[in-house]
């Protein structure tokens, strides 16, 4: 132990020996004196963490009183996750934040007077006038207490953000119901009554000064009203990760798609990553983070980040279908402590199963007090992960430098006095003339025009096809190209890029054997028309059987298909006749 | 504070309401009773951290004898570290892990037989021995207690890591010197007698059987020796950030570069982020941790990870000349905190400025200790950063799945049966034929052979050149390509990939004011063989300028470059006449 001790003279900082040598400079700086630096300042004392928690049982009054059977967003929700936080000992280390109801004031930075009234009567309603708002609206209930419930959820989570951006405790976690996500700028919608967080945000803006605010929402469903309320705000980023599944899954529209990025000054500041089906797990929100959150988050330097925290996502929960672990919102709720000097909010959003809200609200404050997160399992993302947020990167390129190289399409180039020629064409044409010139096979004229237009230059045949004994018909995809892109400007360097195509050996081989030959080159599906380009495929295929294959008369004909093009084929010996088939 | 308790009834976790209805089902598992979760377990209550500390004054006594002036791997470097962390009040918060001196058992895991009894028998050498010994070795110095501090420092690395393997403290900091890992197998080397890092790593390996060790070295310099160590070793990943400049700094060896991946089943598991210059700043640290270092860290699931952190890239370091902030240290900290479920060792390495290492060592202790780290500024990477790291991403893409798509270069894929043809060819091809088409003009015939080879189809002239007033020799560059990648597969979607060229609209007003044009397309350069490249056009305008332009005898000659081009024009200019250039 002693020698665990500093030596007496070293009790300061450190210490500087003046040796009278001079100064080693840097530029023009003096710094480094006989090799020791001259302290500049005292260490500022280690800090210690506090965590707020804002509850208030009257939020539970807010409760489903329209029908018998059993409503997910049930007022046991917050009391659930609250007991969980008392039984693993958290509560006690955490600084209670009162909720209190948020005034008309405070609302209306996000909301309409109108919508403030009409949360405000429906405690006079009776049961069947409350009945009737709630039919009129899109998934709500309401009963007297709706109304208290409402404001104190909006209220509390404004003191909460409040606490924490003033420094009164260093991060928090918002224990409350309804949640706020859905509710619109005029109506209650999805649940949600007050849009919590964005009128903390707004309050944080007038009331505190606070400069840029990140919001994180994690929960399942995309915060249609959230990413209205800051649309045109460039000092608010909205970040959802929601499942989305093609606007087909609630609220269903395609406002939550990843090509909604933000209006105007505020382009880039809404990210949506929508998820294209349920199912998904720890290792997609992971890699969802370490690609698109934290490099944008760290890039926008946020003051202070609220997370809409639904725990709809996480595993077991009847809605979301999908499969985050507690463990994951911990290292989620961790990589966002590090950002705004530790200053977080997490906000409770949706989430219906009991056991899941409570263990994965749990992870997160155990985090949040200053806890390492879990140790997850290795970390690799689904294929429809990767392309998620592949498409996200392209759109969201142009506005984060971390996002680079910029994706342009060829659309926004197609100006006058400027060439665009897609690739396609170059490559059609090339290999017309390579199989030309070192097989003599010719392109193949086609009609009617749409077809030509589609295919021409796609298809080649050997020059000799009316005087061949065996034909082969060969359908296959088309070569790979791989391009090789500079990271700073997406352009390709054309030196490094190359097409490699393991089916001309086989056409090789064909001509060789002096057999005929007419070969499709099926070019890749382009998106949104797949089922148009299989028809036109299967089209083609029948008229190249028509005036070729079939016409030319030959003794056999073998049928080769790979690839995409299998499908039209098999339509294609269908209506033509009864041949041996080779995938 | 009364609306802060939880309601009586709830006292446990929560409340399972049974109610007789049958649950509902996902897949086979019952998980919902009437909308209400089974609660399956009783939480982990709270764990506080722990952080360890290794300190030993007699690490000080391994001391510069050999010369007058200041040697910056100084006794002092521990000591006001130290003291540092006793002024910030962390020292107190911090569990003192007594250091030892490493046994030759454990030096043996790492070093040979002879490498231990080398620096064994330096404590029975003559001062004029010692100044030997230095001298014979690559930067080090000597005297009677090296062996000793050397042992202690490698000791000590080891206690802490095994602390924190068994969970007798979460995380920690080793105050140590001398340094370990440029340290090689046979050889103290770059101020460092046993590689500490690498040596712990091992006996976590072989005494806790520890599976995976992630080893990231944020010290300045690459840790050549930790790199050889595991170079072979599939579960241990070394991970380096460090200054190369081409090979050209401190230890100066190619193998610190990118492309040195580790060996046989440990290909991936090595990571060299080469700096190509000084002056990187928190910037460029942070966007290589949210690319490359925290998806493979996270990828790699690490069972602990230990940290050669030297703190030579911090601002003011006289040998780094980087700039990164105590801030940056304490965000790199917190990221690899979520790790391992914390189990996290930070053992200093380098670092000379006694301020920035004692600043950067207490920002990361704070975070060890649970403190968030300071707020950084918005994260914008530099274009060295943002090359750097495509670069690495490029080649250990093939390792990791978090790095999709994997990037394959054209010679690999140059095998038999395998036709493999560079982009290059077929836009030169397309553009040649395109030109024609629509312009009538034609390739210039080029000699001699080395020319041709280079530049055919890259040359188009007007078809009655010999017959005009006046020809335009057009310099420029070719047209920017964009290609449009699939994220898992890297192959390219050439329905969405196109060629946008701004020139082509000047070679025609060119051919329509009937003016004679040479137009020259210069292809992007070769790596390697820029200066080739140049010497090689300058010969192609000099020719062009002999045998088309001059040749075709018109009244005036207008010259245009943009570009590239320009200079190897100029030089043409120079060679042939005098005209006006603009560019």
């Amino acid at each position: 132990m002693e020698d665990m001790e500093i030596d007496g003279t070293e009790a300061q900082p450190y210490v500087l020996i003046e040796t009278g040598n001079l100064p080693i400079t840097v530029g023009n700086r003096p710094i480094y004196t006989n090799g020791r630096y001259i302290s500049k300042s005292t260490p500022t004392p280690l800090k210690s963490t506090k965590t707020g928690v804002v509850y208030d049982r009257r939020m539970r009054y807010h409760a489903n009183i329209h029908e018998e059977e059993h409503h997910p967003e049930d007022p046991s929700r917050i009391s659930s996750i609250q007991s969980m936080f008392k039984a693993a000992g958290c509560l006690e280390k955490m600084i209670p934040i009162n909720a209190r109801e948020v005034t008309k004031d405070e609302v209306r930075l996000v909301h309409t007077d109108e919508h403030w009234d009409f949360v405000a009567k429906t405690s006079a309603l009776s049961e069947a006038q409350l009945g009737k708002v709630a039919d009129d609206y899109n998934s709500i209930y309401v009963n007297k207490e709706t109304a208290l419930s409402a404001r104190l959820s909006c209220g509390g989570v404004i003191e909460l953000c409040k606490a924490v951006a003033r420094g009164d405790v260093t991060n928090g976690f918002a224990n409350v119901r309804p949640p706020g996500h859905h509710a619109e700028i005029n109506e209650p919608m999805g649940f949600c009554f007050f849009n919590n967080v964005a009128v903390a945000a707004q309050c944080l803006k007038r009331d505190l000064k606070i400069e840029k605010v990140f919001i994180l929402d994690w929960d399942i469903h995309h915060g249609n009203g959230t990413q209205k309320a800051f649309y045109n705000d460039p000092n608010v980023v909205y970040c959802s990760i929601h499942r989305y599944d093609n606007a087909n899954f609630y609220p269903g529209d395609p406002q939550a798609g990843h090509t909604h990025v933000g209006n105007g000054p505020a382009k880039g500041k809404t990210i949506n990553i929508p998820w294209p089906r349920p199912g998904m797990h720890d290792s997609d929100y992971i890699y969802a983070f370490n690609k698109v959150v934290m490099p944008i988050a760290y890039e926008f330097d946020p003051d202070i980040v609220i997370v809409s925290a639904g725990f709809d996502a996480a595993e077991g929960d009847p809605i979301g279908e999908n499969h985050v672990t507690p463990a994951a919102f911990g290292h989620m709720t961790h990589m966002l402590k590090s950002l705004a000097a530790g200053k977080l909010v997490l906000a409770l959003e949706g989430g219906y199963n009991l056991d899941s809200i409570s263990n994965s609200a749990l992870a997160c404050v155990k985090v949040l007090l200053g806890e390492h997160p879990a140790k997850l399992g290795p970390i690799k993302p689904s294929q429809e992960c990767v392309e998620t947020i592949y498409q996200v990167i392209r759109v969201q390129s142009r506005y984060w430098s971390c996002l680079k190289p910029i994706y342009i399409d060829s659309a926004e180039e197609k100006v006058p006095g400027k060439l665009v020629i897609d690739i396609m064409d170059m490559v059609k044409l090339f290999r017309t003339r390579y199989l030309f010139s070192k097989l003599k096979m010719v392109p193949a004229p086609l009609a009617p025009e749409r077809l030509a237009n589609r295919f021409t230059d796609l298809v080649c045949c050997s020059n000799d096809l009316h005087c061949k004994d065996v034909i082969i018909f060969f359908v296959h995809d088309m070569a790979d190209y791989r391009a090789d892109t500079c990271a700073t400007s997406n352009l390709t360097n054309l030196a490094t890029s190359y097409m490699s195509d393991s089916v001309y050996q086989y056409i090789e081989t064909i001509i060789n054997q002096s057999y005929g030959i007419v070969d499709v080159d099926v070019p890749p599906p382009t998106n949104d028309t797949q089922k148009t380009d299989l028809h036109d495929l299967k089209d083609l295929l029948i008229f190249l059987w028509d005036h070729f294959v079939d016409y030319a008369n030959p003794k056999k004909v073998v049928i080769i298909g790979a690839g995409r093009g299998c499908r039209s084929l098999m339509h294609c010996i269908n209506d033509r006749g009864r041949y041996i088939f080779i995938s």
